[in-house]
């Protein structure tokens, strides 16, 4: 088994993995930037290094991070979401140091990050993909071809793109021609590279990704899959798994895609294997090489821990469970609370947490780095922390997030927590009913009263009087 | 389904009411004593009233809780454990204001809180009781040749006792002599009966108990057993389901037994039989007729939440579940954070919580009613919080069980969390082997150094210095 990890992240997902490492009796290394001087995850492990002043910088340095590796003695590094954890350089940089990745080789890496190549990977495999462009698009007038052939709405998509981003929809060939360069310079910009290729717009589908698993000696297993249809702008806000409105046939259909998907790259460790539906139909959209953030609704109803299978994965070791060993149980929702202001369009919201306290009980998880008196850095991710809730049944796991988000309190900072409970309460939702459409077509749900535990609050603020006064 | 509900309980189990009340969209009413006025389960609930400034008076007056059901328009009334949960009078006076008591009937509790009426009605079920006296012991001449003739030694109990409490082992006729008086004064003292009789002592058993649920139609299911034989004066310490330690066979045995004894008395609501194991003999012990302190574990490996289902079964409710649909998956332990001093022979250490920071992630559930700042009052049990892991493997919960007493910060007061991580060392107890003697057998678990996190302690005055500099 590894003995030191270098943990190349920040925030909960750090917090994640020293827990995992505490568990198996491996010695966790934190990083931090200044701004995370006090950071949870830099509490928690069993080393941390300073890597300067900046507050991104350290954490986006391959040379650096492998070389404080080698230093500290570890023999793998984990790279959590984000950052570098799709970055094949940093993936080879380890393989040449003599530090195990933890994660898929370089090469895998590389070849799942270029969208169009993952695409002729998939196709060959007989996994089915929207149909779109050949490849990278030459020119616009390639595009216009392209889309002519296979119908608007299309998108023009950045190659080396990801999370969401890189991404335009165009429903005419007018917008084509306008939207095409607008593409190429956003993806120089964020992905260092202007390939873009073009596929069919599939209107209003579901988002429904598979957790996979592959081990260094050819097996491959499905966790079932998770529902994230519920997006804003792309980006995720509620996870659900499995998803309510599959039948059993199109989940293991599903399911049985992903495992053809990740055998025929030679995938190992964690992965995503994202798929858009429609109706029946299913299209491969994008596989994710690294641990995800909604991978704990997974860990809910399989009862796996998925970040313990990565370090067995990654010290060489056989998987532990065949397909068949691996059931489902009822159903989980993880919800991401930002710092942001549902009212305000979302605009992060970074400050002082002036009071925290997590809600517990029974079938309730909290993944987070907050703690009362910190201070949310403006250079990260706005997402804080990450709720869970488990029930056997759908309804009832709807009820427990209600109670599980009014349960919380995270004071002194905005966040995306009231917006939730309105989804919650919709019939829609409440029903299994929703696609990608659900957030844009219901901003009725915004207007909600941000006066809530009025009483509460006002007990907290006594109590805190009463601590001080030492009363 | 209810509208409204007395919770005539504190701390937190009335917590985990109220949250199961919120899930079920049922208003919830706490009560509180003067040294409560500050305490969670007032913050949570939906309505609260103050029973005035003695701390006990108000949760032990069954005429005042009952009236003040009354007077909120409550359908029913939640007992939780200890207080009045147990208590016959109590549930008819429910009974006789149409007030929905929730647990069984008065007459079933009576019958279940004789201990000789209980092993009474067992004999006649056909449940194995422990060989003993007829009924109540007339004299010390009786018990004498009781005594004689079962064996050597033998236990005196109260036959109103419980809760491990007004029980004496006496090893010779001297001793037998010299307890006899002692135990009927200790009875007379403490339940308002000098009634006593005789078991035999079972030496080192394992200490086995099953969750039933029955309903008001006639329909029982047991939801598996809880290993408690972690035990330090008959006080339980680690709860533990599955027993780890059980064939299935053994498991479903003692099930359907526990079906037996519940079906026997015509049991309603939720129930725990509990049983002494030596080798394969099993001996039916008590049954506690309310929700039991180690509930959660039964919750975390059925998934079945045990306290909605008390409201369901109250409102008249068939059971959800038969037995058949009944499954368990993984081992969960509950581990009984205690204000005490386990080096200074588990002196209760109340006090004010200086920092208290919830443990979280993977298969960790807390429930609790302290928070940072919140002075455990000295009037009541020294249980301040339940810390329930759960894994799909036996050493896998024994190692999150060890991570998540790690994570977890309680400062200001003494608690029996280290003394548990040692516990958790021995390998006796990850090898699942251990009996009611384990903690009296190991005295040297308590040798253990208090200096955990001395970094991290540092690290959390430093935060809050920052803070409270608005640095």
């Amino acid at each position: 088994m590894l003995k030191k990890i270098l943990i190349a992240n920040r925030g909960e997902i750090a917090v994640r993995i020293v827990r995992a490492c505490s568990e198996m009796g491996i010695r966790s290394v934190a990083i931090y930037t200044e701004p995370d001087r006090y950071a949870l995850h830099v509490k928690r492990a069993d080393e941390s290094y300073s890597l300067g002043e900046d507050p991104l910088e350290g954490y986006l340095d391959p040379v650096r991070l492998v070389n404080l590796a080698v230093e500290t003695g570890c023999d793998a590094i984990h790279p959590g979401y984000g950052f570098l954890s799709e970055n094949a350089r940093f993936a080879r940089l380890c393989e040449q140091n003599g530090i195990i990745f933890i994660g898929p080789k370089a090469s895998v890496i590389e070849k799942m990050g270029d969208k169009t190549a993952a695409r002729d990977s998939m196709r060959e495999a007989g996994v089915p993909i929207t149909p779109g462009s050949d490849g990278n698009l030459a020119d616009i007038n390639e595009a216009l071809t392209v889309a002519e052939d296979i119908g608007y709405p299309i998108m023009i998509k950045a190659t080396s793109g990801g999370g969401g981003r890189g991404i335009r929809r165009c429903d005419t060939p007018a917008e084509l021609k306008q939207q095409f360069p607008r593409v190429i310079s956003e993806a120089t910009k964020a992905f260092g590279s202007a390939e873009v290729f073009m596929e069919k717009c599939i209107v209003n589908p579901r988002h429904i990704e598979v957790q996979v698993l592959a081990d260094s000696h050819g097996n491959v297993v499905h966790l079932y899959e998770r529902d994230c249809s519920i997006q804003r702008r792309n980006q995720k806000l509620i996870e659900i798994a499995p998803s309510p409105q599959l039948t059993p046939e199109q989940r293991n259909y599903i399911g049985g895609l992903a495992v053809k998907a990740t055998e025929a790259v030679g995938y190992e460790n964690a992965g995503t294997v994202e798929f858009l539906l429609t109706g029946n139909q299913v299209y491969f959209m994008e596989m994710n090489t690294r641990i995800q953030v909604e991978h704990t609704i997974t860990e809910q109803i399989t009862g796996i821990d998925i970040v313990r299978e990565q370090l067995r994965i990654a010290a060489g070791e056989t998987l532990r469970y065949r397909q068949e060993d691996i059931h489902y149980r009822g159903f989980a929702l993880q919800f991401r609370i930002n710092a942001e202001d549902p009212k305000n369009d979302f605009l992060p919201s970074f400050g002082r947490i002036t009071h925290y306290y997590a809600p517990g009980g029974p079938g309730v998880r909290v993944d987070t780095a907050i703690y009362t008196g910190y201070e949310i850095p403006p250079y990260f991710d706005s997402m804080c922390l990450k709720l869970v809730v488990w029930a056997l049944d759908w309804e009832d796991a709807v009820d427990r997030g209600r109670r599980a988000l009014d349960d919380m309190r995270l004071h002194g900072i905005k966040t995306t927590a009231s917006y939730y409970q309105q989804i919650l309460k919709h019939p829609d939702f409440r029903a299994g009913k929703f696609d990608t459409s659900f957030v844009a077509a219901h901003p009725e749900l915004l207007t909600y009263s941000d006066k809530r535990h009025p009483t509460a609050l006002a007990l907290v603020l006594a109590t805190a009087i009463a601590a001080h006064a030492g009363w």
